[in-house]
């Protein structure tokens, strides 16, 4: 297919269906973010440059033309240094507290369990890392063994975080001369906490530098042990068709949409609506069966396991249940907006809550057991099937549109990708060195040799300060035509989703090179790695880029971006990217600029610290020239 | 002496002193907290009632007239609920890593080492309490044991704390039942990171009843152990007697101050001061001593072990500097204010930072270090020493006031006064069953009585939100004269320390009751239990006169009370209080009053979950009549 002959969802597409189902909202008598972000403005400055403190009840203080210190003494550094560490640490706390649920799933496992060993080999592959012997056991002793090793590590009384030896010796060496090497993943949580309590650390750099810390311990710590552990549990994604977008929502089906991060209650979901009893049930009551969708990161989570089909991302929450076509949302933690309890007393819905972590007003709330996990969820699809019948006909409305979308790329898909290149003659073999099997040598070579120039870690959230999903697509649009390969998590690959960028034949789109490697590999060029527990698949596959390579992680032509991020797992992430050594570019300002020092320190004080630091710009155009520019820098730099 | 004969310290005296230390800093062109107090008025409503939400970059959103939710959807209630469990999460955080600290310091106790063991029956006690085997071990390996045993505390995957099995019977039920009995310290803190993060819990029951439970982790865990572990390598306190007040500064003296809460460093400081080749150092310069002194919690853990003299709370830190008699400030963590920095250049006073949790600019850092605090503290007393040459007499106002105070009274060293009367005929044997030594029996009696009425725990900061120390004086003189025993650490004890309510002359300002007690067992009227850590202390003080009472906790005469609270500690330490059964009573208003619901929910919603609740009221006199109100309340509702 040419170019010209694609036919992508545009954004104006996209925003022209938002628009439509806004509309009905107003109707409905109800609101959505739009309202509540217009009756919001003007946002607050003080905050939004985060030199407002709220630490202690002396305050709340904050710093004006005519006061220069809070009550304590704190200046503007302090100030916006410690709300800036407070959210990496709360971020931090999120992932990983989602990951010690997938930790506890995994020390329930059995043969007889809800829960079962999917990945046989990377469990065992773990457990040899983590030194627990295998050999001659039986899995689920093994099983049990790398669970409770994994649940030490938020808590363990000495030294630092295993997973950190699967690191660069560089980037070892790095974290143990700078201190920052986490320890156990919680005290990094309550020590950053302790250190902007009132009356501690009121120095920038000292902020800025537990910050990275405690962003590892998310990055190397809770993040992967959720991913490595969901894996285990679920299985290792691989590459696998679905669709995005609201258009995947059926008029004639059951919809029932997951929503959330924590994989562990969306499989059981998942499964259960699967059962033929449940498929039966849904034909019995006048629908032609049971159409399982996604939202968010739980979303990434079983597109990439099961190829189910995503509704949307962030921002598209409220828009799911504006078609008046969903029977049932369930969801477990994290980025669900509060506004779906009075949204859903409005529609026909069933708003389902299951996390003790996550309770919300206006739901129904089923706790999730990990005994009972798959009765429970047999149970809400039967009750999804059942409210069929509720639906208002008059209230439907679903946009038409979808678009295909190859998904399911973590590090062993990418690698079995370039496996299944080695030794032909192609663009890849300009160096002539990509006969080892089993590395990322022929992706190393096409870069060296300019076919592609780099690589961008696309990531994040969506969020109302810019033009929701457009910087991301764009972004995404530009780095295809500059012969950058995108990979990418959470949001933003939703957003790729929406726009086609992750169909096979969005090659098109992209600059001779890219697109040459996306024919020989057969695949999309934009490779969707999971959810944003999964930015951790990210840092290892720089980490082997560079260990494969033989350069240090800060010199290859890789980096992150994050155009529209939102929460505060953001800014734990943002942390742990800088801290591998990998520049990171901001599409929203983190709320430090009130503070010279602090804007000075994570741009460019983190670069003496890690060798890599932010760059922050609202505008995406001259962001995704600034990727650009980095890229051809470290090209440059490498001599390549 | 007669009452008309005492010539305590008045509040209008220290602030007399106050406002001229005031003005000697104005005239030395630098400022104090009453000026960037007046320059933050007026400060943001938003903030004080809590309905100003940061948690995103969306935000910061705002409740309004006009907005009644965020851009998420969350409302007022989820607003400040969130906000409330995040005080309460860092307070626990807080206290709990001090605590931390201290646990790492016993793990390095030996015979040889710079930490031995000075109460070895306590470590016995804890060691048999844990299941830990002492019975013919080295004393050191015992310790090392119990280190670990609470460190592990902070990071076990499984099971409630340890020290909850200390409460009642009732009280534990209690905990089960509503699901608060606090899991791993640094667990419940990333567990309320992450109910608040973005997109979580938005239930603001559910926001208060973690509160509680992370408060507990606090109270029944961290700061509980930072109490006993420090009583194990510094000494269970005992009573003694000291001075409080800045009178206690000496004009021909090198004046040390050490300040903050862990009392790791500050032991290691006095031990070095004490040393004769220090006084002889002193003396050398043309001084007639070292004069070692305590500001805040750290003044209170060295008074109550060594009777070093307390210089005064919170917001007197800053006149310890104007002095400019102050050689040397040596802080550990928490309440330091960063103001220290540029104030200290101000004057010869060396600003001195030991932990790497409190970095404050402008200070000289030594990080302490467990393996050479001896020595560091050595070098540090000789540079005081040393600085003395550089103090600018014309600068030098030292006021008189001081008050001799008899300090030092933990559950042991009640016990072991009232063990003292037991059997004496008294005001105390009213219903005969004294004989029991080693409880808390007479004093039950004297309740039971009427002798005395009850009992309050008063504790908390400063906060210029109402008169400082005006609160903690009023508030003690009412319950002394309506023959109420009070209980008090921290800040509160201090204040009581300057005002001479810890001499036990001060027996002529109370009620015959209470004054007869305090003459048969020679105690003041206020008894000193230490610093904010050892609130802990007054848990199972309360826990103690329930089990001996053989009544319910809440049941018995005894609540709390912070007129003055300032710092995130405060929420913990009000929610664990509440949680244990006991009324708070609160002078300063937490920042939930924009949500009605969260009103409701702290101040009567916890009583159907712990039996107890906070009562607020910002005016002394009435904070004062409700705690008596209450009181006789409970004292009916016995039928006593």
């Amino acid at each position: 297919m040419r170019k010209e002959e694609l036919n992508f969802t545009t954004v104006e597409q996209l925003e022209a269906d938002t628009e439509k189902l806004r509309g009905m909202a107003i109707d409905a008598g109800t609101e959505t973010w739009q309202e509540r972000r217009d009756k919001q403005q003007p946002q607050c400055k003080f905050g939004e440059e985060g030199v407002c403190c709220r630490i202690c009840s002396m305050g709340p203080c904050r710093i004006t033309p005519k006061a220069d210190r809070g009550i304590c003494g704190a200046d503007a550094h302090t100030i916006a240094g410690r709300h800036y560490l407070r959210m990496a640490a709360a971020g931090s706390a999120a992932h990983s507290d989602h990951a010690r649920e997938i930790a506890h799933a995994l020390l329930k496992s059995g043969p007889d369990s809800q829960f079962n060993i999917r990945d046989e080999a990377k469990l065992l592959r773990i457990a040899g890392e983590w030194g627990i012997e295998s050999e001659g056991r039986d899995i689920y002793d093994v099983a049990h063994e790398v669970a409770l090793h994994g649940l030490n590590e938020f808590g363990k009384p000495f030294g630092t975080l295993d997973y950190v030896k699967r690191a660069t010796d560089e980037r070892q060496k790095v974290w143990a001369d700078q201190d920052i090497a986490p320890r156990a993943i919680d005290r990094e949580v309550s020590t950053s906490l302790h250190m902007t309590h009132m009356g501690n650390t009121a120095d920038a750099p000292t902020l800025v530098r537990q910050s990275l810390r405690v962003g590892m311990a998310d990055g190397w710590g809770g993040s992967m042990i959720g991913t490595d552990f969901s894996d285990i549990l679920f299985g290792t994604p691989t590459a696998r068709a679905t669709e995005g977008n609201l258009g995947v929502l059926e008029q004639e089906m059951v919809n029932i949409v997951v929503h959330g991060h924590d994989p562990a209650f969306s499989e059981m979901m998942v499964l259960a609506s699967e059962l033929p009893e449940m498929q039966e049930r849904a034909k019995s009551v006048g629908a032609k069966g049971i159409n399982m969708t996604g939202l968010c990161c739980t979303a990434n989570e079983v597109a990439m396991r099961h190829g189910v089909r995503m509704v949307g991302n962030f921002l598209q929450q409220e828009n799911a249940v504006l078609t008046g076509a969903v029977e049932m949302m369930c969801v477990d933690v994290q980025c669900i907006f509060p506004a779906l309890g009075p949204l859903t007393d409005c529609y026909h819905t069933i708003f389902v809550t299951s996390s003790p972590v996550a309770r919300i007003p206006g739901s129904k709330y089923v706790q999730f057991e990990t005994e009972t996990a798959f009765e429970q969820a047999k149970l809400l699809v039967e009750e999804a099937i059942d409210n069929y019948k509720n639906r208002d006909q008059q209230k439907v409305f679903i946009p038409e549109h979808k678009e295909e979308a190859a998904v399911g790329y973590p590090c062993e898909q990418i690698i079995s990708e370039l496996d299944d290149v080695t030794n032909s003659h192609s663009v890849l073999t300009v160096n002539g060195n990509t006969e080892e099997r089993g590395s990322y040598k022929p992706a190393i070579d096409a870069i060296r040799a300019g076919v592609l120039r780099g690589a961008v870690a696309m990531v994040g959230c969506n969020n109302p300060k810019v033009r929701p999903d457009y910087s991301h697509i764009d972004i995404m649009k530009t780095l295809m035509e500059h012969d950058i390969l995108v990979v990418t998590t959470g949001c933003a690959a939703q957003a790729a989703a929406k726009a086609g960028l992750m169909n096979k034949e969005a090659k098109e789109l992209c600059g001779d090179g890219l697109r040459r490697v996306c024919t020989l590999v057969d695949i999309p060029p934009i490779l969707h790695m999971g959810a944003c527990v999964d930015i951790s698949r990210m840092m290892l596959l720089a980490t082997g880029i560079a260990k494969d390579w033989n350069v240090d992680i800060t010199k290859i032509p890789v980096v992150g971006c994050a155009p529209e991020w939102m929460s505060e797992k953001a800014v734990a992430i943002a942390n742990y990217v800088v801290a591998t050594g990998l520049d990171v570019y901001l599409g929203i300002k983190p709320q430090v600029h009130g503070s010279e020092q602090m804007a000075q320190l994570i741009t460019e004080g983190t670069r003496e610290i890690t060798g890599a630091g932010y760059t922050i710009n609202t505008d995406p155009e001259e962001l995704v020239k600034a990727i650009i520019e980095g890229i051809e820098e470290k090209r440059k730099l490498l001599g390549i």
